[in-house]
């Protein structure tokens, strides 16, 4: 488990410094199959996907990467699943940070690990 | 998706009515290699993930299970993510409802559903 916990943070720490700075990079992270969820709206396939999460109306995303809350566990097909927590600042508002929650599946190819499955939901409360 | 939908929040009804009303019954949802992590605790199996559902320190648990919010996406090996969030209240305290998420994996056999992985958290907010 240690070993699929450092995997799991360093890919789910990767995913959120390339959201932040350099989204399109993010294309080669999911499968051809891929689905994302995003606040209820669906994606299918990488272009899909990130034609979704560079629609968003936000002109600039941090998530608080050092804070964030990973949970791994291994899944079918050693795979893994991961679930994420934490917070992030839209348009550098500091003073209302969103919470927000990530379910990713990954998936290994030739020793790279890809998306499956990505559910993102804000928390409202 | 609709029959992956209807699936999905059938299975998930059914296993929060089992929680709150004979929480014994849950047993034969968990797949023999099911993994648990509950508010961050980890068990694994059948047995061992009973046991810590058995264990909480509430009496009484009640999942708002007509305000649950339910998303599903289809993965690998034809079986299925399931990302949960809502209202539980514990011992009755009704004032003060707790926000909770839950993430499953779901396996197919034989025309049964059962479970691979699930997350559990509650959310402090």
């Amino acid at each position: 488990m240690d070993e699929l916990n450092q995997v799991a943070t360093a890919f789910v720490k990767y995913y959120y410094e390339k959201f932040d700075t350099n989204r399109s990079d993010l294309l080669s992270l999911y499968q051809p199959d891929a689905m994302l969820t995003f606040s209820g709206d669906r994606a299918q396939g990488p272009e899909a996907i990130m034609k979704k999460l560079n629609s968003l109306s936000f002109r600039k995303i941090a998530h608080d990467i050092a804070g964030l809350n990973i949970q791994v566990q291994p899944t079918f097909n050693n795979g893994m699943l991961v679930v994420v927590s934490g917070q992030l600042i839209a348009d550098d508002d500091s003073d209302h940070p969103l919470m927000f929650s990530q379910v990713f599946t990954l998936n290994n190819a030739n020793g790279q690990w890809f998306i499956l499955n990505d559910v993102f939901n804000l928390s409202f409360v």
